[in-house]
């Protein structure tokens, strides 16, 4: 069955006001891939009503990334919630979101600066701000967030549990092609051989949970032999990281439990994927 | 009727989740005056349920400024709200609305950084941060806030509209002593003859309104003569400005409904007031 497709921001916000039960949310910018989808399954396994939002924010794509580019298929999108018997499409418009006179931002401090942010340095203050106005439109009692970008999860869990929001952000293990390759929506980006050496982000952090098992720990050790491997598939780094998954502080010595996150740009694209060392 | 005391943060969320009808909120810092109860009288007569905020928020005082002086007297406070039948008094400690991690702030651009906001840079990201957290646990149909912090008010109703919350935001006229001198929890600051040239900020604005209706109309020659009057009494201007009661932006000539809002030193104590021009 088709979602209920929800255009206006006050239409949805006075069909939130009248339902009843566990409300699911799993905000995106759509050109859905199964990383999302696994996100809605969740929410439908975990909530009564589930209500995904397709919206391509402006506000966190930097001047030179490629929000005009940003891939939409929103007939495709709204076929495979349709598989998924998702309850609500909540697709509002730039001109609500951001009419005219907006004037207001949220900013999470410190870890919003590290990873991501050095290269994005306005992207989660976009992504924090649109997400506080989902949330506030919505009021879900669980959002569904994926682990692939784990800095926008551990920025928001941040955020919610700040501003004492209610609502639950619940974090959702990446989805990967066959190959390994974490699914984004700008792999589509990808020519075929720079399809192939994207395939060193997942290799690279393997390689790491290898050198661990191994009994090498030094930080520094395991991110040169990871920039090697970057190297090798024509990947440039942007960064490649050690940190410790509450605080996204970079650790000198791995632990279980401790993430590797990184980013890579193959052919102009900037790809991340990052994991847990166990 | 002593209204129900709740100091902890879970507990006013928990109790809010079950309440029904209109929820009224009244957030203060305390040390509550005629205005304050202006405010709850107001929201006694619109809502069918009045919760009260005491909580001074560290976060809007600059470090120069009266943080640790600022007045405090919760038990006549309880009396005064005893009184008007508040249902609820909520009473957070700093410990729980800012624990150690805490790292997320809003900010509403431009009409934060001018009037008040270029004396007291920080202020009103403060206020936004800690108003944005008591809407998110108190979740009010209505907020009441007074007039005389009339800055306050244009800054939290862009707020919560850009950010899509459902609470209205209702301004309350000033309140003022017999002899015009709007309340204020820091007229306690004042000597007796610092009490007496406080008056010439009602004053000021009257004349403002004198001059206007003789149909003088330059914001330059109404703010001269303001200037005077303050000058004799030994106050010391920190602002006097003609704005457009929406943009808060500077207007050059006198118009009915154009705001006259001004900020004065008197004896080390800032007083702020403004007025409608009719």
């Amino acid at each position: 069955m088709k979602p209920r497709i929800v255009e206006s921001v006050d239409e949805m916000s006075a069909i939130r006001r009248k339902m009843q039960g566990v409300i699911g949310f799993v905000p995106t910018m759509g050109f859905l891939h199964e990383g999302h989808l696994s996100l809605v399954r969740e929410a439908k396994k975990k909530t009564d009503i589930v209500i995904v939002s397709i919206f391509v924010n402006p506000t966190q794509f930097g001047v030179n990334e490629d929000l005009s580019e940003y891939p939409r298929n929103i007939e495709r999108d709204i076929k495979l919630l349709s598989n998924l018997e998702v309850d609500y499409l909540f697709l509002p418009t730039n001109e609500q979101m951001y009419p005219e006179d907006y004037k207001t931002w949220i900013n999470v401090e410190e870890i919003t600066q590290v990873l991501c942010g050095r290269s994005r340095p306005i992207h989660f203050k976009g992504v924090t701000t649109i997400v506080t106005k989902m949330m506030n439109i919505v009021v879900p009692d669980m959002m569904f967030m994926g682990e692939k970008d784990f800095q926008q999860l551990v920025v928001l869990k941040q955020m919610t549990k700040d501003l004492n929001y209610r609502t639950k952000v619940v974090g959702c293990p990446i989805v990967r092609e066959k190959d390994g390759l974490a699914l984004s929506s700008r792999n589509k980006y990808l020519t075929k051989v720079g399809r192939r050496n994207a395939l060193c982000l997942q290799k690279s952090l393997l390689l790491a949970q290898k050198l661990f098992n191994e009994k090498i720990i030094s930080s520094e050790k395991i991110i040169s032999q990871i920039s090697n491997l970057i190297g090798k598939s024509e990947g440039i780094v942007d960064y490649i990281e050690v940190i410790n998954p509450q605080t996204l502080e970079h650790i000198s010595q791995l632990t279980k439990g401790c993430r590797i996150a990184l980013a890579v740009i193959i052919e102009n694209t900037r790809l991340i994927d990052n994991i847990e060392i166990v």
